[in-house]
């Protein structure tokens, strides 16, 4: 509403014709490279980086929208990146990292500050690393520390008790699990921060890739809890982030 | 496969003719009834009592299967009973007992034995009552002893903990649970006893009437968990009690 | 952890028994009234009311339960209320007030402080204002002020577009849509602020029930949009109220 | 109906024996090659190409129907078309192109005539152009005039109202979308032209394969936008012309 | 679009002010009645009558609702409305008229003009035509000529085809069908005119509520089929009008 | 066919015009009486009676079409009639029977010849009956001796072996059952006959309103049977007509 | 029940031995060889061919098991067998014969009958012929004559109506369709005989594998129709071939 | 609940302090190597071996947990691993064992012991073996004696009865079956012992990958069935196995 605002002025105050209003209406926030539309607007006001989520595009089209996106000089983060992917975007970007757990390359172009407070990534099984790592990476790239508490499933819950205390510490947790997706509900019991579930495809049978630990997040009976999509550790980590820095 | 071999040698000896053997194989272990065939055999080998179902059934009907039933001396169990097929059943047998909660009426006539070890039936919430004490009063009635431990979810686990020693003093388990049913992995990862998990159709939206309790159970990460239909706390305190007894 | 140091302490300079700390280890956080066990910890902690939910309760039971709770000092919050069990309600405690729309009853008994910051509620159409309600007055029951705008779903997305600075302003952001749920996405398109999505059982055929608008929400393209349960307006508030106070 | 028609004043006249009547009711509007029936009524009457739909067919079978259609002077149209079957294909017809995106063999004999008025293909994603180019492709085969608008989905509206104009200047829209499938409903109020929604498989975990974006668009508040099969491209194209030249 | 240049030339030549000009913008196409934000712009531009969807709303809202749509000078349409709805609508509008199968009420105000060509609105069985007839007297409301064709499911094809020629001689089709819902395919193959689909939830067992309808439209082989969601007799008239004034 | 053929022959032969022959075409077999389209070509030449299935249809309307039906001298069946609906027909029938277990009214008019054959019609439970029922009544009056074998579900499953020469001496069977639906496999093993199995709506939890029977109906490993939808009395007694009538 | 009433009266006789009716009643209707019972009770009453499904069984087992059936004399029918089988098992008899579309192996060894009636097996496309191919070969190889009528689905239904004649002579018929499945509603429609339906798991997106058609062909609005599981070409070739021979 | 008490004493007794009491607190039943947190505690109270599911590890972290697990000398089982898994963990402990069918490796380091009852394995088919002897072997190697009673379905019922003795001996039974499910129901009604059902994922079309057995299976009306999940053989061993040595 702000840069309308400020359009609005600029024409009234005749620095801007009508027709020069249209077209920066229409091109200011992002930009069209033929195959897709790179959206710079919240970069420029909120210091993220830009973000390309890899999976089912093309190698060469992956290369193109980096090349484009280095123009700038924000930050990229890009998900479900296999390590073709790592590969190609290498040729583009030599600095480029990948977090092979996560499955994530990341561009490091300015310098990410970390604040105080801290997100818990937590786990109900060894299985359920890779969503939480795509969480913590993301977190951690947007510019906050993480304390990873993994394997703390509820079928054994002394694991959990005995590591309440790195959880209870972070402003903010993650609950990532697959199978029952009980871990939510539990931590959400235990802990008066707000919780984001995420449940996982790791199961067989009636889990249905993730359908049981999804119904089982939702009907929570703990309050402070909300959820993302299955395999959503991105989502996770970006609404983590925003909590954190609230 | 008893009864076959005896009437075999009844047969060989004589006792029997072809036709008596072939009517008496028809015969023995129920009685036609015309709407119904009542099924004695559990009763005669078990102790069992006879159970009959009364969910949709007619008032009349039940009426008359239960004449029928008082025809032997067992004991009989009426579940899914409101309290209008209780007047109708105090018509045909005065000394008709009604536990309200667990919509279940008992007729007592051979007195029921105790054993020295119990059954623990665990809610998640208030609104699971019902259910478990479908499952209490089945359970009892077939001559179990049964320790109640209800509203102990794990959204609030110093709840759970707190009753503990009543869950693990016993020999099988009933857990019953619905929203999102995680109380059956907390208690089957806390206990080295089998645990019978049943969810309830207790919740809302995506609870989907007990889908969502339901397949949190059948992928419990603990061991010793096996899952009865939704709301069926008579199975679950059928199975504690064949359990218990082995 | 902090209390069971504390016992520990007190155990260690003897000023407590062990069956005293073994006691007081399970009495503390909640109070067993029978039907159920009334959970204290949070209030204690936090200042968070205690809260009873009525849907399928008795209302006997829940004049008990309320009775309870009137024992201690605590704020009161009574959600699914119909009007039966407002009536219900009072005479157990004049003071209760009635909130229609939400279906709620708060009993205020400690003096509400609000923060300068707010929640913005925002809803599709007009029927997903009764679940709007249910997060709004939990919210500003548990100490939050509360921006409504109500009916501005994406079919005419100018009227959005009319209310952007009240939704752009709050801290948190409630979104609250059925048929297809689309509002979750614009709206997190839109904003650099958590969005809690609660997608409500408005609608027909191919709605079914609010699975709709709850796999559209969790799909959601926007970063920084997480889910509730279908209905869940109770849980969005609490959640919101969390998050607002970080 | 005007066949048969015909057909009974041929046979009125002594023009037509009764058997050629039958015969000729039977064998008129499509050929039996064996494999298949080829259906050549719709060609006949309204210039359409007769259409072959490849998956899942063998490239023998696929070549052999071909060489059959090229008897008639028709323009084909083959879909779903890997580069495999392009390879077949080129070897019974020189002539044939392939649109790669699009997984679409055309072979144009007749020269294909372009209206004025245009049909605008919308897509939410880059994922999301696969299906949109079969419904493009098809639509220009088919005679018309196509505008592709790409990745404008609603997460970043601002990229839908910057290309606003060539959408809302088509006669019909296509919009294409997977995840969350907002995009129909957000085009379907801007716009007051018929809007036929193509949900996508595209999307992961609880996108269950395109059933998230199937039933956002059934659901859709906007009127005016109906909805195509999962991915359906060609029937998308092939109604939007019946459509586009009404 | 338009609006928004003619108001960058009003700030420009100096007729309005910055504030005018931001004012504007959010006021015009919509009006805020607190319950509800009544959507004028549609109408200004086509024509179109103001609508409202009446299942689920309180009758005091709906009178006030239409108290304001009458204050302009527009036609107004009343859908899901039971003959309750009717009479609180004939206390505040003496000259509304009540469809009683369609559970339509209309107020006409302008005078609608009929075009020559029709649409013809076809059923499967008996039970479908409440669904058809919310289609048919939409289309006609919004001036369209309707041709009904009832009772001519595919069970007994020879009555669909001695209705064929009533059939294809429309612009649009609007095949409604419950249970199997195979009638869409057959006329879609039959005619060479867009068929809109429109599942009802006639049937039972698994017909689940029309979910066995709306996926076998979902999935015709015929083209030129496009569906709506399960009983939108109303979206089928408006998407079917939008089509006919092409 | 074999009409149109005789229809050209006449054509053919001067003794029809075109115009009526065209006529007669759409005429014959259906009699259009607004409401709905009577289909009496199956009746001609079968001697099948004419079918009306009730529910959903409002009661004048049902009076309608039986006096219409009444016209000619076939005999009547009309399914899913409730009592109210019974009092509605036996105004205008004064001969009409009810078969209330069944929800069948008959209306005899041409007696009713029985072959020697028989159908068995098995149920699983004694809450199966009704739409046991209603493919027996069905069946008679089809003109077929049925032979009713209720209560002898798998879970006692003496029972069934205990009525097995009344199963399989019949020509065809049909097996109703609820909940798990195994009776259709354990039958369908047991005898050399074409098994019709239908899945019942009995049951609770996860039954889903006959889901699970209808499931494992589908899934049997015995060769001989096949489905009918769920409560599909009526149509099993047909289909079973059908066959014993070959 | 016969056999057991001959053991029986050879028992009274003093011909048989307790212990060795005992052991007849186990031994005698199927051959355990370990990894598999054999099951020859069919064949041996009925000429029926003995029936072994290979998908996801090992080769060597294949193999052993056919074998074991080669040392009677029955014929063999092997289903879901890929060339890879058919290699295996031609290594252990050189007369087995290999059905490639069917994807059946049979090996004849008794002389088949084929009776003058025949049964139809009618297909909605082309990609529907592998199932129809599993039933049309079972029909045969079980001593039926079966007439193949491909390619006629509904989208196009002048080709149905081309070859009726060769469809309502048929004795019984199976559709087999995919997609929407209305195929077999036309049918059932237009003929007096009992029709198979098998739904096929062709299609893509909301077919769901099947599903879709399945749904289609249980509600379908034509009397005289049952079903079958999905692509379970053999279980209607085998019950067509029950009813034919009746 | 023991534990804590102890430690309450020690520090009490001011042989620990509060401090180490804490330390104790979490460290005792786990060990946390990093990747995952290898849980002791079972075992060291039940001789129960120490669990690894291999499914979804990486081959090098399998290896090193089962390092850290040979530092103890428990018992260690390995489910759902492949003919690599197990080269790799043979590299690691050389007496490892592998179970082919089961898809299980054992290491025996303490002699197991046999009690005199035995656990009953039962299929329905040759195709479930795999997850039966996955269960027998966990069985096994947990101190049960176990009976296999494989390819006993239902459809051929002679065969489960001539294996009747061989069941109903046992005193736990685990019922294996996958297609219609209907086993357990059947093995349910026949014996008095407590029936624990696996549904398997064999099966095609509506068996939805083992869905219909699942639903079969919870909706048993015989008592004293529970349910494991879809393919848990190791769940259905473990659950016999604790009630096994009750």
């Amino acid at each position: 509403m702000q840069e309308i605002k400020s359009l609005l002025e600029h024409v009234q105050e005749g620095k801007l014709s009508v027709e020069e209003a249209m077209a920066a209406l229409k091109e200011l926030p992002y930009k069209d490279i033929g195959i897709a539309k790179i959206d710079h607007h919240r970069e420029l006001r909120n210091g993220y980086p830009e973000v390309i989520y890899c999976e089912g595009k093309q190698l060469e089209h992956i290369q193109y929208i980096i090349e484009e996106m280095l123009k700038k000089s924000n930050n990229i983060l890009a998900t479900r990146a296999n390590p073709e992917v790592y590969e190609a975007v290498k040729e583009v970007c030599e600095t480029a990292v990948y977090h092979k757990l996560a499955r994530i390359i990341t561009i490091e172009r300015k310098k990410i500050q970390l604040p105080k407070t801290y997100i818990s990534v937590v786990t109900g099984g060894t299985s359920d690393i890779p969503v939480a790592e795509e969480a913590a990476v993301t977190a951690e790239f947007l510019g906050n520390r993480v304390e990873r508490v993994y394997d703390v499933g509820v079928a054994g819950i002394h694991r959990l008790f005995g590591n309440l205390e790195r959880i209870t510490g972070a402003r903010v947790i993650i609950a990532v699990a697959g199978m029952e997706g009980a871990l939510a509900s539990v931590v959400g019991g235990l802990v008066d921060k707000p919780v984001l579930a995420v449940p996982t495809s790791i199961g067989y049978g009636a889990s249905f890739n993730g359908l049981s630990a999804l119904l089982c997040m939702l009907n929570s009976c703990a309050s402070g809890v909300s959820v993302m999509n299955i395999d959503n550790g991105f989502g996770a980590g970006y609404m983590a982030s925003m909590i954190n820095k609230l």
